[in-house]
């Protein structure tokens, strides 16, 4: 198992076997993280008969619960979920956020912010100690393809740095999110100090449908080291 | 022609002819009065020479501006409007508006919020002196469709009232914006006290793109009376 797994499969593992129980309604994030939570899920299914319901939060997600033989909801039938495990780009000593590398940063926050209890998942590297000193890619943020260049121009206006269209790989143009929308990844020039007035600014820029700033909704997170042992964090 | 049309064909009349000058870009809103105000921007192109690009707020827009022969821009090639020129469900003594009857209000606020003036044409029934008192159907929020039922729980949980999925007519299911989404017409159960408060709440909600709250927005309101004589309105 290629290194950084090893920590990755240890924090999932803890994150499944602490906090799923049996009869519960379970947000899937996504991500390579989320592969070994899922397969966790799975083994308990076997192994324990425990029985839940998976709501997804990408097309990744809803492969990989149906992949892995398990039952999926949806948030129409399943508005309401008991814990979400997820994965991210950086979480800080306050257990804020930043998600969006893998463009569904909107999705995550639907059924985070739905969940009772939402944890992350990460390999050590994940762990920092202030919001925006580790992840360099920006901060993603999902806009509707119509408005990608006001909302950058309003960005950098607005917060200064550089506000840029995420482009494909293996696909001429700008990368489409499973809601079939755009994603600038705004780069700051200076450290923001409020990082959840930042995210209630961008959010409002009509046109945008949701950033990948996650404030004040982890619980705990479950940072795995290459070793395979495990730092556990909570606010 | 109809009682109604007389006015709205004198509001957007005045709109145009005071406020769009040669070379501008002019946002194009949705909507029954936004018809009167292409014609007129079209006549003044024949008779005038004026010469506008024109940035549309929907489908229906757009097909305005190519039926009438007037050069169509977009945001990505002219992110920086002139002027823009909408209707409104209900315009309150402050300017402040209800928009998104016909579900463009997403667009329509793009598109407004990136223009140096914003103008509203109606009939004289739109006119209220207080938010919320005439527009009876619910302020239009869109939502992206994944996320309508926690959207509605959230609403109705956090904020009272009702929140209703808007449905098609001519279609089976939910009404489906030019965007792709879904549309919940929220109805409060008491009037608010601070538009600006809601608005910001509802669009933090994970999964809503926008409302039809526009506050603060617009500069100035030609409201036109059956009879064809106006009213003319400013903060």
């Amino acid at each position: 198992m290629e290194a950084k797994n090893k920590g990755k499969a240890a924090a999932a593992k803890a994150a499944v076997d602490n906090h799923v129980k049996t009869s519960q309604v379970v947000g899937i994030g996504s991500g390579s993280t989320i592969v070994f939570a899922v397969q966790r899920i799975a083994e308990r299914v076997k192994d324990e008969g425990l029985s839940v319901i998976c709501i997804p939060t990408s097309f990744q997600a809803r492969q990989l619960i149906q992949e892995n033989g398990l039952t999926l909801g949806s948030l129409d039938r399943n508005p309401k979920i008991d814990v979400a495990i997820d994965g991210a780009d950086e979480v800080d000593k306050d257990m804020n956020c930043i998600k969006g590398g893998g463009a569904c940063q909107t999705q995550e926050k639907i059924v985070a912010s739905n969940a009772k209890e939402f944890y992350i998942i990460a390999d050590i590297s994940k762990q920092s100690k202030e919001l925006g000193t580790t992840w360099k890619q920006g901060i993603p943020i999902e806009v509707i393809p119509s408005a990608y260049r006001p909302v950058q121009l309003t960005l950098e206006e607005m917060l200064g740095g550089q506000a840029n269209l995420r482009m494909g790989v293996k696909k001429a143009g700008p990368v489409v999110t499973d809601n079939g929308n755009f994603v600038i990844d705004w780069q700051f020039q200076s450290l923001p100090k409020d990082w959840n007035k930042i995210n209630q600014q961008i959010v409002l820029i009509p046109g945008v449908l949701d950033t990948g700033l996650f404030i004040n909704m982890a619980k705990k997170a479950y940072f795995g080291r290459e070793d395979g042992s495990l730092v556990e964090q909570t606010k």
